[in-house]
C-alpha cells in the first residue's frame, strides 16, 4: 500500500462514498480548509486530491464554492422506449443469421490490431485466473488418476453439490442429482431444445435476442418468433399471450430473465410469476437462460424464473462463462421433468463432461473467495458500465439514447434519427473500431438502429478515444458533409480512471 | 529391482521370449540342466523358474522330457463366419435403441461390486495419469490467463499442429486449420452427421456396430441402414454397393476402418481405396471413425480412409479417449469440404473446447513418451487380449468362436447353438458379473448369440474366475438340467499372469 499516494487514497475513499450513494450528485465535497484539518493534510495534498477526482470526472469545481459532485451525463439522456406489445408478432422468418453472423465474424477477424467492442465479455483481469489455476492443479495433485477415467455423465459430484447449496439463494431446491454438467449454457441451450421440441417448431424468443440463440435455433432447423421485449422488465407477457392465441405451434419459450443480452432488462418477480404460470397453463415449455444473474447489482441474488416452477415445466440453464471463467466451458441445466430426456441427448451428443474444470471450478466456488470475486467484478462492472454510458452521453449526437443496466457488461444503444448501425458498424471498422451492429439480434431488421457496446475492458484512454471517435462517426454518417456537430460538445476528453484489478 | 527374486526376472526374461515369438509353441524350454550352466542358478532357483511358468500357463511339462511352449488353446478355435453380402440389407426400423441401452445401463447400475465386462475401456493403470498432469500442471503455469479467456474456435493451436504431424504418418496431409477440436469423437460425429444429412435420411453402418453411433443416429432421428461387415476386413462393399443401387436415400456412410467395434475387424488398404471411390462416385459422404487406429498392433499405423480423399469426400473423426486418457474428452475431425459447416454447427453446439487439456495432452503429445507409451499400451492389451480368449477358449462350451482382432481392448463371441447373450447376461448380472450382449450392437436382434468381453483389465484372478463362472453359465444356459458340460474341461484354472504397468 505505500506505493499509492496519500491524495490517492483519500480520493478512492471519496469516489467509494459516490459510488456507495453517500455523496450524490450536487453534494459539495468537503472544504479544503476541512480536508486539511480532517485528515491532517497539507494545503498541496488537499488540492491533489481534489483535482484528481475533478480529472476523472467524479466532481467539478464552481466558482468560488468548491468542488461538487457530478451529475453523471448518462442521467441526462432520455429512456428508451418501451415495445408495442398490443398486436401478434410477426412470425419470423427463416433469414440466414449464420451468414449474417459469420459475414459480420469473418470482417472482423480481417481487422488486426483493433479495438473490439462488439463482444459481450470481461478483461482477463477481472477473473481470479491464479486462484482457479491452484484449484486446478491441487485438484490434479490430489486426483491425477481423473485423467485416466471417465467422470459422472451428470458431472463431477463435489461441483453439482456446490451448484445445488448455490441454487438455494436462488430460490430453486435443487439436489445435486438434478443438474447435469454441459459445455458451457450454449450445450445447455442445445440439449434443452432437443428435448422440446422438433426440427420445423416454433420458439418464442426475446426481442432482440443475442445472436447465439438465434444460430441454435437455426441450426437445429426450429424457427425463432421474436416476442417484444422491454428494455427494462424484459419479455412482454402481453404479447406472448397474444402469440400464444394466435399461434398454435409454439413449443418452447425462451428467455433471459436477468440482465438479457443485449438489452440488459430485468424481469421483476411479478412478471416471472405470470410467465411461469402462462407457460404451464399452455403446457408450453419455458427455458431460462440465467448467463448473467450473478452480474446484478442486487444486495441479493434475483430469484431464478425456475424458481416459480410448479410442475417441472421450466428448464433452467447457466453457467461459468461470464462470471468466473471465460477459459473453461462450464455450464449446467436443471430441466424439470425433461431432465432424464436431457441426459440421454447430452450422452449421445457429447457424453459426460471432463472432470478437472469441474473439480477446480467446484473447489474455488465452495469457498467465500467466490463471493469476493463476483463482489468484486460487480464493482467493476458497474464503474466500467457508467464510464462508457457517460462517454456515450458526452460524445454522440443528441437523441442517442442509452439503457444503461443494474449490472452486466453491455449496454445497448439507439442511435438518433433511427440511424443504421450497420452504416455505423462500416465506418467504424476501417478505423479498426468494432461494435456490434443491432441487425445481429434479430432475424429482422427491426433494430438496425440500435447497436451493443461491450463493457468489459477497463476504461481508459484507448477506449475513451475509440468512444469518441465512435461518437464523431455517428455525426458524420447522419450528416456526410458538414463537420460533426456534438450535443453537449465534451468540454474535455475523460481521462482514464484506474480501475482496480484482482491480483 | 532388488525385490524380485531371482527365478521371477529369469520367467520374465523367458515370457517375453514367446511374446515376442522368439520361442513358439512347442518349442522346448532348455533344460534344467542347461538353466543352472546358462545363468549360474542352483538347481531349486531353475526348478522355480519352471514350475512358475508352468503354473502360469506358458509352459507345460512333458513327461521325460522337459518343459515345452504351449499351444495357445485360442488358436485351437474355428474362425467366424463371413457375413453374407449377396441380398439387398433390410432397411432398419427404428427400433429404440436408447430404450434398449437405458435398460441394460439401469440393470448394470444397479448391480453394486460388479465385475465388468461390458464396456470397452482401458484400466486407469494403463494411461500416462502422471506425467499428463505434469503437463496439464506446466501448461497452467506457463499460462494461467488461458482459464480467463475463450480459446480459439477451432481450438488450442499447438494441440492442432501435433495433431496435423501425427496425421502424415497415416497418409493425411492436413494443415492445423484443415482440424476442429471436439468433446471427444463422439461430439465429432455427431458434427459429422449434422453436416451431411437432415432428420428422416439414412446412414449406411457396419453391421454390428457400437452403440454409440446408434444413439447418435436415433437421437438425430436418421435411420441406420445396417450393412454385413467381416470379422476380418470390415464393411462389405458389394453388399453395401447393392444397398446403394437399392435405396436412393443413402445420404451418408460411416465406418471404423480399424479395430472396429465391436468385431475388431480391419480393413485392408485395398478395401479403403474401394470404399472411398465407391462413396465418391455415388457422392455419398463417408465418415471415418478412427477411434482405435493406434491401438493396432503392427509395425506402421494404419493408414486413414481419409488418406483415400480425393474431392474432399471423406470426413476423419478420431479422439484421444480410448488411447491416452479416458478423463479428457478431446477429439477432433477433419471434415473435407464440410469444413466451414461443420465449425459453424460446433459453434451453435458448444462453441470452442477449453483451452487447458488441449494444451496438456499437446505437449506430452510432442514428446516421444507418447509414443512409447502407446508400445507399451499395445503390448498390455495384446496379453489381456490373449489371455482372456485363451480362458474363453478353455472356459466355454465347444462351438464357441471368438473374432481375436490384431489389436483393441475387446473381444467378440460367438455363443455355441445360437444361444441368446441375452439370457447368459441376465444369468450372468445375478453373480455381479456383466457382459455386454449382442443385441446391443444392431438395431435389428441379429447378433442375440454374440457377446462383447471388455479386455481392458489387467488379466488376474477376479478376471480368470468371472470368464470360467461365465462358461458355466452358458453351458447350464444351454443344458439346465445336467451339470455343465465343458470342452476342453480346463486342466486349472489359469493363475493371473502379471501385466507390466506405466509407473
Amino acid at each position: 500500500m505505500d506505493a499509492v499516494p496519500l491524495y490517492r487514497q483519500l480520493a478512492t475513499h471519496y469516489i467509494d462514498a459516490i459510488r456507495a450513494g453517500s455523496l450524490k450528485p450536487d453534494d459539495k465535497l468537503p472544504s479544503l480548509r476541512h480536508l486539511m484539518r480532517q485528515h491532517g493534510i497539507s494545503l498541496s495534498t488537499a488540492l491533489q486530491l481534489c483535482r484528481s477526482m475533478e480529472s476523472e470526472g467524479w466532481v467539478e469545481a464552481r466558482e468560488r464554492s468548491g468542488y461538487f459532485v457530478r451529475r453523471p451525463r448518462r442521467l441526462a439522456m432520455a429512456a428508451m422506449d418501451e415495445p408495442a406489445a398490443d398486436r401478434a408478432p410477426d412470425p419470423a422468418q427463416f433469414v440466414g443469421i449464420h451468414a449474417k453472423v459469420s459475414d459480420f465474424v469473418a470482417r472482423r477477424r480481417r481487422v488486426t490490431d483493433k479495438l473490439d467492442l462488439s463482444i459481450a465479455r470481461g478483461a482477463p483481469g477481472l477473473y481470479p485466473s491464479e486462484a482457479l489455476r491452484r484449484a486446478l492443479t491441487a485438484a490434479l495433485r490430489r486426483r491425477p488418476g481423473m485423467l485416466a477415467v471417465a467422470a459422472p455423465l451428470k458431472g463431477h459430484l463435489p461441483f453439482r453439490e456446490v451448484l445445488a447449496q448455490r441454487s438455494l439463494r436462488l430460490g430453486m431446491t435443487l439436489s445435486p442429482d438434478d443438474i447435469l454438467a454441459t459445455n458451457g449454457c450454449i450445450e445447455a441451450l442445445n440439449l434443452a431444445l432437443r428435448a422440446v421440441a422438433q426440427p420445423g417448431d416454433t420458439v418464442a424468443v426475446e426481442s432482440p435476442t443475442f445472436y447465439g440463440l438465434l444460430q441454435i435455433l437455426e441450426s437445429l432447423d426450429m424457427r425463432a418468433l421474436e416476442i417484444p421485449t422491454s428494455p427494462q422488465t424484459g419479455i412482454s407477457i402481453e404479447a406472448l399471450e397474444l402469440a400464444i392465441r394466435t399461434y398454435d405451434n409454439i413449443k418452447a419459450v425462451i428467455v433471459v430473465p436477468h440482465l438479457q443480452n443485449p438489452l440488459g432488462s430485468v424481469m421483476p418477480d411479478s412478471h416471472k410469476e405470470r410467465l411461469a404460470r402462462l407457460c404451464e397453463q399452455h403446457a408450453i415449455p419455458l427455458i431460462e437462460d440465467d448467463t448473467y444473474g450473478a452480474l446484478l447489482d442486487a444486495p441479493m441474488p434475483p430469484r431464478a424464473l425456475k424458481s416459480f416452477d410448479g410442475s417441472g415445466n421450466i428448464i433452467h440453464c447457466a453457467s461459468l462463462h461470464k462470471i468466473l471463467a471465460p477459459g473453461l466451458r462450464l455450464g449446467w441445466i436443471s430441466a424439470g421433468r425433461w431432465q432424464a430426456r436431457v441426459e440421454m441427448l447430452k450422452f449421445a451428443q457429447t457424453r459426460n463432461n471432463e472432470a478437472l474444470s469441474q473439480a477446480g471450478a467446484g473447489q474455488f466456488m465452495a469457498t467465500g473467495a467466490y463471493d469476493r470475486h463476483l463482489r468484486h467484478l460487480r464493482q467493476c462492472l458497474k464503474a466500467q458500465r457508467e464510464q462508457t454510458a457517460d462517454a456515450i452521453a458526452g460524445y454522440f449526437p443528441g437523441g442517442t439514447r442509452i439503457n444503461l443496466p443494474p449490472g452486466g457488461l453491455q449496454l445497448w444503444v439507439e442511435l438518433p434519427q433511427r440511424l443504421s448501425s450497420t452504416r455505423v458498424f462500416e465506418a467504424a471498422l476501417e478505423e479498426r473500431i468494432v461494435i456490434a451492429p443491432g441487425t445481429l439480434f434479430s432475424n429482422s431488421s427491426r433494430f438496425d438502429h440500435f447497436m451493443r457496446i461491450n463493457c468489459g475492458w477497463p476504461y481508459g484512454e484507448a477506449i475513451d478515444g475509440a468512444l469518441r471517435r465512435l461518437g464523431e462517426i455517428v455525426a458524420e454518417v447522419i450528416s456526410p458533409a458538414r463537420p460533426a456537430p456534438r450535443n453537449p460538445p465534451p468540454a474535455r476528453p475523460a481521462p482514464p480512471v484506474p480501475v482496480p484489478h484482482p491480483a
